[in-house]
């Protein structure tokens, strides 16, 4: 296994504005499922949609959770142009968007 | 490997109330640790502490990310004497909690 002990997980939340369409949402996911094939620097990518039975996702319906072995590789993906230019599509339709980034550990 | 293709991911974040101490935080984490080793249910555990340089985590400190193998797993975890005997830990020093689960998809 070249897998490192630790893994710089990226934790992306989003709720989308009251009037974006199921078509837009789909878009979107499909954007940010293709980022992975664009960008090296991502180590792993998965997401899903909210089914939580608690009702305290405060609104966010959608996580992203991305996998960086390093803070270098962070470093490559943020100001990326596949991930800006998916910031440009995903903009006018973010009610909101958290973002947590951890060290994981057991 | 008997992996299956898919787990809930049970996303859960912490924002501590601010007369919380660091000793107090540290005590909460523990719990939350030993829970893997108190329910079966729990498929893996990883947590750590937020390292994001975006600014948007939302005052959010915690992520700790749980997979479950099925929602009856999920079932017998939130119910289970053990967690709820960390809720009644973690009660008076949550300023805000945020769950968000997943059915994790590539």
């Amino acid at each position: 296994m070249s897998e490192p002990t630790r893994l710089l997980r990226h934790v992306v939340l989003f709720k989308f504005k009251d009037e974006t369409t199921p078509e837009q949402i789909a878009e979107i996911e499909n954007a940010f499922r293709a980022l992975p094939g664009q960008i090296d620097a991502i180590h792993s990518f998965e997401w899903g949609t909210n089914v939580s039975i608690e009702g305290i996702a405060r609104g966010y319906t959608h996580c992203f959770f991305l996998s960086f072995q390093s803070e270098e590789d962070r470093a490559i993906y943020l100001p990326h142009p596949a991930h800006k230019a998916f910031g440009a599509l995903l903009g006018p339709h973010k009610e909101q968007v958290l973002v947590l980034d951890y060290w994981s550990q057991s």
